[in-house]
């Protein structure tokens, strides 16, 4: 009398969630600072202090109606116009309040934006390596995911494989740089390739096909060069869905949105779709106080420094001891070829030297772990000698 | 390439958000005092004092992480276990955090708790007059929403409607005690003979029938001899689905809970399909700050006297000028028999008076209209000639 897919999925626990528990618990056995937890992707670095202050500034200055009232659906006007400001200042478009809609994080963007236009035997294209959740996200909602394998040096898009995936039965592709768990940021060249070949494919099959641009990691770039395009200048079919979660570390809060450009085929109808997505889904409104927050903080970003410190600190030394390694552009995640085929066996060895690693079988690129550098630099430097000591137990160096 | 049935859902509001834009259209023309908008469910008392005044104590007093760092799915321990604590206080219950999973809100954690249960094929039956999302919420899940009437002139549960209703499809019964529109309470016999029908018949067809017991109006009771029963106190396969949206005033907050009792069927599946539901739609964790709050102030409710003030006014003066409606015990919403058979050209004539109603046709009770005295008592005061008018135009007192 229970839902059996819903039931496996509460018992089944993302493996990232698994290692983070085993960690709390290693942790109790023999001491936190003995324990290099890089399981999970949870910000270590706080907000911008204004978050705290406009928090406390709002509720010092508003009345509770306004503080905690609902608000429309879609979202705060003024928020919404907020936003629509700093991304037009920034990326040289033109949106509006209207295009946007606030959405309880990324997790909620996505679900929505994949509810709004999923039909029957609809499929969604990923690249490997992926988030996970997608799968989850897209077969909850009665499509299927197809998985596109990447360039296994560079993790870019192989168009080869694209191509092939792409069918009649094409619904969406879900895209994600800077991509979790690779740190792979997708550049301009790759996008308007991207957009030409689905431009292409659209009139191939005479329907639309959108692009999903997943970015809650699109303000994590450590270098001046990387360029992270805004898709929706190169590929008009583009509904981007965004978290704060890493770019004001508020993961918990619950607050990003989903962005639907006019430009989109029957725009006024996709984000209509949109809000009866969010309506069927059981989302009210994003939750308002920290709505009236991002009006005031948006376009601020914590400070990242510490993941670039970390990100340099660990690459260096992880190819050093003969690890294999994509250079990460962005996000907090270092990719990394474990030194033997199985990943999880891998995993279970590093447990040996304290090391918490999670293996990217789930990710789609089995073979591969991913290591979180969402931690303190200190932990970065005291785990060194143990990654170095496994590299060793393998052989290497 | 959109999904035709979320376009729709989001291309027609809901009645209610309909009236409530002309209610703003119209105060911008007339002004905000010269019109009486009855329309919407929004808390206008204040959250208690406390509530603004923890979320800055906690913001001067714990790190960021804390704060707004990520929750676990099912919510903070120590949230869930001062939730429960509160609950065995009030109920004589002996809930643990383990039989909480905290919610963005009343609303997700009914369309959590549906997702979780829901097979091809099932029913879920409620009684008239109903919410109207539920409807959204069960069919989009797959379900079919089975409505049983309720006696007309009290709209306590007519339980030969209720029993003809029940098949071997009837996966759930949703109940909302305190009732959004009508402001009847189920009494303790009624709630008895209810557990007593459904233990039959899950008896008669050999698997569960859950209750759902949505009770985001529990508090708001205005005579001390009014008892709203708890319902795992009474049938151990139910549900609770609370939401924090009227007791404390945080509507657009959104914050609740989905209560498993261990006393429920396979409650551990079950549970674990909630868990799994929350995480296939998208709901990684409740916003955690607002948890935190809630921690500190649970069991503490907003002034609610002012509702009682409202509740007396427009009772006595309503049936004084002619009109005929139940007396509410709880909620906020007074609900009326319409002066001519057609519910909504019974609303368009009160606009003619500036009277904001609402027509009950989607709450599965055509001819009624709902009234939300959550407004301030200056306005119903303002209101009543208006009221009165409208009764002599039916040719009323």
């Amino acid at each position: 009398m229970i839902n059996r897919r819903m039931e496996e999925l509460g018992k089944a626990p993302s493996k990232i969630r698994e290692i983070f528990e085993y960690g709390k618990k290693r942790k109790a056995e023999i001491g936190e600072e003995n324990v290099f937890d890089f399981s999970i992707g949870n910000p270590n670095v706080p907000a911008p202090a204004d978050v705290n202050k406009t928090y406390k500034n709002l509720i010092d200055t508003h009345d509770d109606i306004w503080l905690h009232g609902y608000t429309s659906a879609s979202g705060d006007p003024d928020t919404r116009r907020a936003i629509a400001d700093d991304l037009n200042r920034r990326f040289g478009t033109s949106f509006q309040a209207s295009n946007l809609y606030m959405t309880c994080g990324a997790a909620a963007s996505l679900k929505i934006t994949i509810t709004a236009i999923v039909e029957p035997g609809d499929e969604f294209i990923t690249f490997t390596p992926f988030f996970p959740e997608y799968r989850v996200f897209v077969e909850t909602a009665g499509a299927k995911l197809v998985t596109s394998p990447t360039d296994p040096d560079t993790f870019q898009i192989d168009f080869g494989n694209l191509e092939a995936a792409i069918t009649e039965k094409t619904k969406a592709i879900l895209v994600n740089s800077p991509n979790n768990p690779s740190g792979v940021v997708f550049r301009e060249e790759t996008v308007q390739k991207l957009a030409a070949l689905l431009a292409e494919k659209e009139k191939e099959y005479g329907h639309t096909i959108f692009l999903i641009a997943d970015e809650p990691y699109r303000e994590l770039v450590y270098d001046e060069e990387i360029k992270v395009p805004y898709m929706t200048k190169y590929y008009p079919d583009t509904v981007v869905c965004y978290s704060y979660s890493k770019s004001l570390s508020l993961p918990g809060e619950r607050i990003g949105y989903i962005l639907v450009p006019d430009e989109a085929d029957h725009a006024a109808d996709l984000y209509a779709a949109v809000a009866g997505a969010g309506r069927a889904l059981g989302y009210v409104c994003a939750p308002s106080l920290t709505q009236h927050v991002i009006e005031k903080c948006v376009g601020q970003v914590s400070d990242l420094s510490v993941y670039k410190t970390n990100r340099d600190l660990l690459y260096d030394a992880l190819t050093e001891y003969g690890y294999t390694c994509v250079h990460p552009d962005g996000a907090f995640y270092l990719f990394v070829k474990a030194l033997e085929e199985d990943a999880s066996a891998f995993c279970e060895r590093a447990k040996d030297f304290e090391l918490l690693l999670v293996p990217a079988d789930s990710f789609g690129t089995p073979g591969y772990v991913r290591i979180a550098y969402c931690v303190t630099t200190d932990q970065i430097r005291r785990s060194l000698p143990a990654f170095r000591k496994l590299a060793h137990a393998y052989g290497r160096s």
